[in-house]
C-alpha cells in the first residue's frame, strides 16, 4: 500500500526510499513474500547462559539405585510398587515409603516392574522415577530473567554440565518490565495464568533442546532447580502477585521450596519435583542468592560489592560478615525497551564504540551490518560522547559537536549515518536516550551508594566489585566508570563473572550442602529499601550526573 | 416411527399396543415430549449409605488451628507463608515445614494472610489449607463401588456424620461389570482417563450435594478417604489395569496410598490428601479392609465369616486369629444387569415376594406400581419357586406348576401378569435368569466352602455370619439359605451391617490410628485364590443347587 501520513511523518525520506515501512501501517495489496530479518529471530541472539564454573562434589537430593523386583504370582498379597520399596529398603537400607501417584500411573514404569529390574530414582523418602536400568540421571537449572532464560543440563551423579542453552523470555509479549507483568497478572486470573503457561512453556521447550543436544529423554530429569527475582518466582508458581507492586510489597512466600514439577505444568520425570531458591525480600529474589552462592562473597571479609546488572539491579555488600542487599529498578534502557535505536544483543548490534575526533568507530556483534546499539554499546557511546564533550556531565548534548545534529528541534547523535544496514537509515542516541541511560545508571549508582553508607565503608575501600550477569559480563567496566555507574576504583579490583545466577542454580541442583548454605545466606542478608533510606533522593540526583566521581553524604566530588 | 419388525419380534402385541416402543428402534417424525419415568431417575433409587456406624475417638490425620499472624512491612526480609509457619511453630509447637503450592497461590489465603488472622489446617508438616478463622473442619468419605458410590461427610474434630448421600457410578454407561471396564481402560489410554474423569466426576457432584445439605463449602473438605474394589481403586487413580485381568492379577499398588486432592481431580481444600486404604490383593481391595475395619470382626476368635455381597463378592473367615478372604465373581444378575426384568432398587421394584398356592404376592419399594425385581426380590422369588415346586432343585422350571408358562419355547415365571404398571406388559422369570441367579449364587457359596476347609472349619461351627454391603442389608437371609447361596445355620447367627464399607471408611477419615489398624489387618489377611483351590470345580457345580445342604468335600448332604 502507500505510505500513509504517520509513516512520512515517523521515517526519513532516505528510509522510505530504501523501502522501509511501518508494520503497522503498511498491508500487501497482492500476494507477498515476508522475509524476517535475522535481528528479529532468538535463536541468533547472543547465548547468556556462560559464566561461572564452579565445581562441587554432587550430593544431590535424588539419587537413582538399580533394583531386582520379586516378581509377584498373585498366589497371596503382593503388589508391584510394594515389591520395589521392600528392594529399595532391603538391599539399599533406605527408607522409602512411598512411590509418586504419576510413577504409579506410568506404562513405561509397569514395563519396569513386570521387567523385573528396574532403575528407581529416589528423593527422600519417595519414589520420583521408574526407568529402565542404567537411564540418565539428569537434572535441570534454570536462571529464569525478566527478559532472558538460560537452561543447563546437568548430570547428577557426575557433575558434569552437558548442555546449555538461552532463549528470550517469552512472557516479553505480555509487557517488557516486570511492573506491567505484575499489573497485567494482578489484574486477571486468566492472565496471571497465560503468563505463568508462558513460562513453564518456555522451560518445557529449553527441556526438550538440552536433552536432544545431549542425547537424552526428558524424562531422564530427575530435579531441576529455578532461580528468579521474586517477581519471576511468583509469576512461575502462579502465586498472586498484586502484593508485589504496592507498599510494603510483601512476597507470598520466601523461603526455598520444592514443588511437583507437574504442578507447575513443567514435564520432566513424573514425580520429579522443582527446587525454588528461597527470596531475600519483593525485590530481590532467590537469582541474586544463587549469585552469592556462586560467588561465595559471603565468605570473604569485604568489603565486596556483588551486582547483577538488569531490568531490575540487585546490588549486595558483603562487609564484616554482614550481607546488605538492596534492589535498584535500573529499567529496561540495556535491553533495547524505550530506546529509539536500541537493540537486543543479536548479530549487528552494536556493542563497542570509540569516538576520535568526528570520526565514529563502533564494533557490532558478529561484524554484521549495524542493526542498532545494545547494552555495552550503549554505556560505551555515552562514555564517549561525554569524554569528547558531545554531552555535558549533566547529559546535555553539545550542539557544537560535528556529530550532534538537531531533527525536529530534538538533539541526536549520529552513530552510523546511514550508508550501510539498517535499511539505510541512520542509527542514532537522542537526547532523550541520554536521559533513560542516565536514569537507569543513576539507581545502579544509587543503590551502591546506600548500602555503602550503611555498611559504614568508603568507595576507595571497596576491595572487589563483582559484576554478574550477560549484560554485566559485556560492558566496558571504563565506560561505566567514565559515566559514573560505577564508583571510581581501580580496574583491576573488577570481576565479570558472567552468568552467576545460572552457576548458583546449577550448585543448588548438584548439592543439598548448597541448598542449605542458599537458605542461610538468604536468611542473614539484611534487605535495605532504597525508597525509604536516608538521603535517598539527593543521592539519586548526584548519581544522575555523568564522570568520575564520589557521593558522601549526598554531595558529589568530581575524581580528576 | 412405525414399529420395526425387531419391535414386533421383542414387544409382545400388548405391549406395543400399550405404547410401548425400542428407544433403540423407534424415533420421533414431529416434536415430541420426552417423559422420564421415576425408576430410571437415580435420584430416586433407595439409598446404599445406612449401615453400620461406629463411634470413635476422633484423632484425624489434619488439625485445624487459628493463628495471628506478624503482618510483614516490606523494610526487611518476610513473606506471608513464612510468617505463618513461624507462628504454627513457635504458638502451636509444631513442625511445619511448608505451604502446599496450591494453598500459595489461593486469593482467599492471601485475603487471610493481609487480614492478619486465619485459619490453618495441617498435615503432619505441611499447611494443606488456609481460610477464614472458624472454618468447618470436614472430611469426605467415599465407598467406591462397581455400581453405587456412598458419600459420607462428616465433621473432623466431633466426628459427627453430617450428611450422606448415593449415587450410581457413571462409569457404568462404559461397562457395567469390572471386567469389561478393565478391557476399555487397558485398550487405550483415553478410555482410561475417561474412566478415572466420570468416577473423579461423580465424587466432586457428591461433594457438591454433601456440602450443600450441610451448609457448607468444599474447600472446607481438609482430607478424603476413598475405598473400593482393587480394580476400582485403580480406575479411580488412573493406574494401569491390563494386569489385573490376567494371571497372575498382580496390582500396581497394595499398601495404602495418600495422593494429593488434585493429582487426581478431586476438588476439596487446596493442599488436601485424598487417603486409600490398603488393597489385599487382586479382586480383594480397601472397601472390604474397610468393612473388615468396621466391624472388627478380626478381633473375635471366631470362626466368623464377613461377605460383601455385590458384583464381586468377598469373603473373609476368621478363625483362630488368623484372616483368609476370597473373591467371587457373583456377576451383576443381583443388579438388574442381564436378567430379563431385573431392576435397580428404584421405586417400584419387587423387593419381596411370597407364593402360596397359584396366588403370587409380592411387595415394591414404595408400594408403586411394580417395575421390575430387584436383587432381594430375585434372591426370594427364586426361594418361592423352590419351596413351592415351580423349580426342582437343579433350577429346572417346573412345566406343571400354574405360574409357569412357556412363550417361543421358553418357560418362564409369571410375578406380575401384566394388569398394572410396566406398560401393561408383564414381569417374569425366565428359565435363563433361574439360570443366572445360580451361578451368581453359586460364586458365593464355593467362595464361603473354600475358605471353611482352608481354615479347617465346619459349616456348623460358623459362630456368627456378617452380611455387608447394600444389597445385602435387604436380602432375606431365610430365601439366601433356602437357595443354598449361604450356609444353613440358625437365622440368628446372621447379621445385616448395611454399608459397612462406608463405615470402614469414616472410621480411617477420622482416625490415624484405625489408618494403622487397616494396614495392620490388610498385612495379616491371607488371600486365597478361589479358582486354583483344591476341589474347587466340585464344589462349584454342587454349590449351585437349589435347597439347605452342606458340601463337604465336594459332595452335597441334603438338609432336611
Amino acid at each position: 500500500s502507500e505510505p500513509t501520513s504517520p509513516e512520512r511523518e515517523v521515517l526519513s525520506i532516505e528510509g522510505l526510499d530504501g523501502g522501509w515501512r511501518l508494520a503497522c501501517q503498511a498491508y500487501p495489496t497482492t500476494d507477498c513474500s515476508v522475509l524476517l530479518p535475522a535481528e528479529s529471530m532468538t535463536a541468533s541472539q547472543r547465548t547468556q547462559v556462560d559464566g561461572l564454573d564452579v565445581a562441587v562434589q554432587p550430593e544431590p537430593p535424588v539419587r537413582a539405585y538399580e533394583v531386582d523386583l520379586w516378581v509377584p504370582t498373585g498366589a497371596g498379597p503382593g503388589a508391584y510398587a510394594d515389591s520395589l520399596l521392600d528392594a529399595l529398603n532391603r538391599d539399599q537400607r533406605l527408607q522409602c515409603r512411598a512411590v509418586d501417584v504419576e510413577v504409579l500411573r506410568s506404562q513405561s514404569s509397569l514395563a519396569g516392574f513386570r521387567e523385573g529390574r528396574c532403575q528407581a530414582a529416589v528423593r527422600h523418602d519417595e519414589v520420583v522415577a521408574v526407568g529402565p536400568p542404567r537411564s540418565a540421571q539428569l537434572g535441570l537449572a534454570i536462571d529464569l530473567g525478566t527478559t532472558k532464560i538460560a537452561g543447563y543440563l546437568v548430570d547428577l551423579s557426575t557433575g558434569r554440565r552437558l548442555s546449555a542453552k538461552g532463549v528470550v523470555n517469552p512472557q516479553m509479549t505480555h509487557g517488557g518490565d516486570i511492573i506491567s507483568r505484575i499489573d497485567r497478572a494482578a489484574g486477571s486470573p486468566a492472565e496471571g495464568a497465560r503468563l505463568q503457561k508462558l513460562a513453564v512453556g518456555a522451560l518445557n521447550g529449553l527441556a526438550v533442546d538440552l536433552c536432544e543436544d545431549a542425547g537424552s529423554r526428558t524424562e531422564e530429569i530427575l530435579e531441576a532447580v529455578v532461580v528468579g527475582n521474586t517477581a519471576m518466582h511468583h509469576l512461575f508458581l502462579g502465586l498472586p502477585v498484586g502484593q508485589l507492586a504496592a507498599s510494603p510489597f510483601v512476597p507470598v512466600v520466601s523461603t526455598a521450596l520444592d514443588v511437583k514439577a507437574r504442578d507447575v505444568g513443567l514435564r520432566i520425570a513424573p514425580g520429579a519435583y522443582v527446587h525454588l531458591l528461597p527470596n531475600i525480600a519483593g525485590f530481590v529474589g532467590g537469582d541474586h542468592v544463587a549469585m552469592l552462592l556462586a560467588t561465595k562473597v559471603w565468605q570473604t571479609d569485604g568489603p565486596v560489592l556483588a551486582l547483577d546488572i538488569g531490568t531490575n539491579t540487585e546490588v549486595s555488600l558483603v562487609t564484616d560478615g554482614e550481607i546488605r542487599s538492596v534492589s535498584c529498578a535500573s529499567g529496561p534502557a540495556f535491553e533495547d525497551y524505550h530506546m529509539k535505536h536500541g537493540a537486543r544483543a543479536v548479530t549487528g548490534a552494536i556493542e563497542r564504540v570509540r569516538i576520535v575526533g568526528d570520526e565514529v568507530w563502533y564494533q557490532t556483534i558478529d561484524g554484521a551490518l549495524p542493526v542498532g546499539i545494545c547494552g555495552s554499546g550503549m554505556v560505551d557511546v555515552l562514555a564517549q560522547l561525554y569524554l569528547t564533550g558531545a554531552v555535558d556531565e549533566s547529559g546535555r548534548m553539545n550542539d557544537g559537536h560535528p556529530c550532534v545534529r538537531t531533527r525536529q528541534k530534538r538533539r541526536e547523535f549520529v552513530l552510523v549515518s546511514g550508508e550501510g544496514g539498517h535499511g539505510g537509515l541512520p542509527i542514532v542516541l537522542t537526547q532523550k536516550d541520554v536521559r533513560q541511560l542516565q536514569l537507569a545508571k543513576a539507581a545502579i549508582r544509587t543503590g551502591i551508594q546506600v548500602l555503602l553508607e550503611a555498611g559504614g565503608c568508603s568507595e576507595e575501600g571497596i576491595k572487589q566489585v563483582i559484576v554478574a550477569g550477560a549484560f554485566g559480563s559485556y560492558i566496558d567496566m571504563s565506560s561505566a566508570v567514565a559515566i559514573g555507574m560505577l564508583p571510581s576504583i581501580p580496574l583491576d579490583r573488577f570481576r565479570q563473572v558472567g552468568n552467576a545466577a545460572g552457576a548458583g542454580a546449577r550448585l543448588a541442583l548438584l548439592s543439598v550442602s548448597e541448598r542449605a548454605q542458599a537458605q542461610a545466606v538468604a536468611s542473614r542478608v539484611r534487605y535495605v529499601a532504597l525508597g525509604t533510606a536516608p538521603g535517598f533522593a539527593q543521592t539519586f540526583i548526584q548519581a544522575g550526573y555523568l564522570g568520575r566521581y564520589r557521593i558522601v553524604q549526598g554531595e558529589r566530588r568530581d575524581i580528576p
